[in-house]
């Protein structure tokens, strides 16, 4: 219980559910100083903001966020930022089927068992909603490591069957894919069409990758920076998948061909992801996700009601036929926040500490 | 820091390096009553330890574990529960060459910039060594949870290149790799004799599955059971990946295949590897997880020294060429910690609830 | 950092500046199912509320609460439960003065010296009206542990130099010291009266009383349930000590005199407050605790500025003479919410342990 | 459960019954580079080890405590610390008696009922003995406080009903009371002596210093200084109050007179012991704790046993007639662990925050 809580020194607390009044967050140990703004963190939240495309949800939502505490004449004060983003558009006329029925592959069936009741209007807590306050804290995170030098960016690397070339982050944000290849547009714009009408949906796989990460961030044995990235990402919705580096390629892998060999210019090579021995190596940190196709999709499936009958489901409304669209912001999110409470560990314990051997460079 | 604690309810802590006096471990907040002795940790402990075979390290440690507090006439008393291993068979002799370089991929790079010192014999504190300590602490939560009607059990998927079939559980601890098909067993062996000659390692696929797993673990929304899951998982040694039910293979999946329908006879497939909305389903949990192969070889490889020369580094004493071969206790082990860690969050919250609804039987 | 959140399992993290827009809080890990509207919450944020009487700040707040989430029809549904109060009476006319000078005995100097900067306006988040939060939560914290047949109340036991002795509970909430002695009342308003005249203000001693507190609340060594007690209630502004049972009788009372015997029919005194060994005897729970006079006086003190230079500060505004009127609902909070967390933990661990050892009646 | 660890950024958690085979501790946490040997643990220890006069307990046990891991080449690695003291001198042989009845005012009947079952072989968890791994852990706290000019030191304040003026630092540590009044040590050694022959025993106060304290150590709202303090010391066995500054002084104080002024110079008092708001203040922390006499005395006293008779209950045994006489290095211990952790968390914070704004010197 209580596991609304993300991260152990800079920490983010939510709360809200998609038909209620508010979502919210608690962002709780962020340094005092830094320039902060709401449109520092609408910019993301704009990134996430669904309706942007034809390929994302008709849900149309303003997702004003509103910065009620912590911040002063323009700066962070040290105290818990409160943050707000009142719900707009809440359609919440005829529940009365979902209240009744589990859409299969949903949560309703396992919030109804843990909790014994739900908030069943639009996937209550369970809806990919909540996500926008993860973004929302996550820009904090961001525009704090942005100061140290440390830059979290995403991109799409994989819809459904396309594999997606990175050819550069030129380009990425103005794509409602956060595709990584312009030539490729057009092969994902199409198969998006015809998802829509086959009346189906499909998974993602997303990139997310932070350069400018300093070498020693990471607290072995259990809270490795690779192992709170991996609770972090795999946190989000729909996701089933983390990899850091190689990730499931290393398996068939010799050590011959993984080992990233080091010279006094730098690494030869980043299989390992930034990451060793659970700690940042000073390359870049990159990790991968996959996300499921989402359950939402209008074919009829086959489920039982609360009272145990069998039902034949339709999951109509307005949903995304690829969640994996709109993640690349929610995963820099949870990427920047693991870094930000990872810097201030490190700091904690290490403040003093100076070492004399050069770093390496960035393969 | 202080990441040496796993859990929230249900932590264990624990300290030692490869060459200090000894490991140990504290298990706290294990309920009262439950019947232990060191035989039911020594179990496990022998399934991880080297030695056992000749596809393993030759290092030979007894891994004899004691317990020195929290069990009182043969049972726990609800008391923080003690461990211990003594290192018996440190060969600590010449580590000047070692002290001085930066093995290529290994922690001694990080560990070095982090706290600019380090115990260098034998990887110190990075040394898959500490797994030993959540062999033991995990023991206990298999005990525990068996006495819930849940096994934790894994084995080996994959060896490098050759993937391995799942055809039953009968026989997976009878050899040294926890593979689950006899049939794979000389195709293995002779693969690692060639893998020894070439003076090589490799990577390997782990599977663990939970079975009697009551629907409603998991603590959204950072709490989620997948995500400490993977937190637990990612945070053993060497692990690149993870994975919950399908994983990656959801990227190129369609929700119409993807979703688990449901009937009032259970559910008619487990492609999330039972976990919906981050909260269990009753059905077998699944997770998966890829270790990377060890850089520990005899060929020579580029690295610099703490001063930032380049080096020439052979890595020789007595190492695994499969790290995976080994790790199959230890992930049912970070699973077995995860799964009771969880329960007794859920009964926390949740102690009184009383759903009406049949739970479904397991796909 | 990250010093906003209370409690373990059952988790209150607020935010809120005295002269911002808002104050909030996020409730997490409540069972489901308990019944909670805005106005349970209301009446115990009305009892704190200034302005009630002529012996408190004069400032008028509604502090009116919304529930922003994890409560659906009525009931809540095991999700954060988010609340906000809005800011309606903040005066921010003229804070040049305060913005560069010390108040003595506030925390202007420990703010700005640790911060580097701080929200001057009304002391920031270092004002009392933080505490407003703690009510709301604690109600509902109050309203779940009534369900276990647990009720904390609390009562002023000594204004200035004006011992109060408990004459009962009646009439307790019907006058504005929450003071347990009708005949007391002619005594407390008058020595407030001449306070006022001299411009000065006092201190107060609160008592805070649980009973029905089951036997075994409490986790030892540290998380003792006196010791989270006191850290709950010395975590209140102004509170400069905190006893539990006897407190500091004790130091001058012999074992012959202070053990509390047991007879078949209960115990026959209560000079442990309730708790032996960090753990609640079932016995009632008695918490007393200390608050200073405020240092928001009309008479002039001797203070420093931001550049060091001397200042005489003269603390103008809206004050409470004695803040120690107000605080009983806030201790009655702390220790409620204490009380809640705690029997969450027991039943985690606890759950299922039967004892046929009859429990012993209360003293 | 699981309160066995204090601390959140420097953490120590403990195991171990009174008569078990040994206790223990990890120390999590600490920064590397510390110099740091068994023989800086054991000055501490010693000070706290039984036997060492007449009116302590006559159970002898060398406690000798070994270091298992994090130190390598006499300095601290940043890895976890193993702490371990062997039992040496439990006898053990006849506690068929103390098994079936409840000590009055011990933890004999909290542990029964909450965990169904308890180690009564000399109080198990809940004895004394216990505190000797914080004594250890706090030793390592001190060590590195010293090297930040902090200085933690506590003394004897009064002894049952005989007030003990502090008369200076020297000599505290000669003598078996931590006496800072050496005139008053005839009073106190035949006060004990009389005691002894009425088969009694007393209660105690012990005031803990530190001096050196930056300002700006505390995480308000929750995590305050004082909070924090207050826990780790109402954690000590027998503790039933604890006072910051004034203590419960401050009810009859008034305004004018608590609030402590401040000049160019420095602070003009200390009432405030060393903490505004919840934050350090540069002054001398000051606190002060109640010990209650022990219920181990050998006059007879009613109780029950775990049938629900009535019994009557003698405790022999080798007891301490006045817990509080060595209780002076745990309350040092528990203050000592309380600021390293504070100052680890504001470092992590406010590493780079510089304020020009001159401290003041310390009243």
């Amino acid at each position: 219980m209580s596991g609304n809580t993300f991260g152990k020194l800079f920490t983010v607390t939510t709360f809200g559910e998609s038909h209620g009044p508010a979502l919210g967050a608690i962002v709780d140990g962020c340094p005092p100083g830094l320039e902060l703004s709401e449109a520092d963190l609408q910019r993301d939240l704009d990134r996430r903001r669904p309706g942007s495309s034809r390929h994302t949800t008709q849900r149309r939502e303003p997702d004003q966020v509103r910065i009620l505490s912590g911040v002063f004449e323009g700066r962070t004060t040290g105290t818990p930022i409160g943050l707000m983003i009142e719900n707009t558009d809440q359609r919440s006329k005829d529940y009365s089927r979902i209240a009744e029925q589990f859409r299969p592959a949903h949560a309703d069936y396992t919030y109804h068992h843990k909790y014994g009741t739900r908030d069943y209007r639009g996937g209550g807590r369970s809806s990919a909603r909540e996500t926008a306050m993860r973004v929302a804290a996550g820009a904090i995170a961001k525009a704090w490591l942005a100061g140290q030098g440390i830059q979290v960016r995403g991109y799409m690397s994989q819809l459904g069957p396309i594999a997606i070339d990175f050819k550069g982050w030129e380009g990425v944000d103005d794509n409602p894919f956060f595709c990584p290849d312009p030539d490729s547009l057009p092969q994902l714009e199409a198969y998006m069409d015809q998802l829509r009408r086959d009346q189906d949906s499909v998974g993602a796989k997303i990139t997310v990758v932070a350069e400018g990460v300093p070498v020693g961030l990471g607290e072995p044995v259990f809270d490795r920076l690779d192992a709170d990235l991996a609770h972090g990402l795999m946190s989000i919705n729909a996701v089933k998948g983390v990899e850091i580096g190689d990730g499931f390629d290393v398996v068939a892998q010799r050590g011959s061909e993984h080992r990233d060999e080091m010279t006094p210019e730098g690494f030869l090579s980043n299989h390992a992801g930034g990451v060793l021995g659970g700690i940042s190596s000073g390359q870049p940190v990159v990790a991968h996700l996959a996300l499921k196709p989402t359950s939402s999709i209008t074919q009829p499936g086959r489920s039982i009601d609360i009272h145990g009958n069998a039902v034949e489901v339709v999951t109509k409304g307005r949903h995304d036929p690829c969640v994996g669209i709109r993640a690349t912001p929610i995963a820099e999110a949870m990427m920047a926040l693991t870094l930000m409470d990872h810097l201030l560990r490190h700091r904690a314990q290490n403040g003093d500490v100076r070492v004399d051997t050069p770093r390496l460079g960035q393969a």
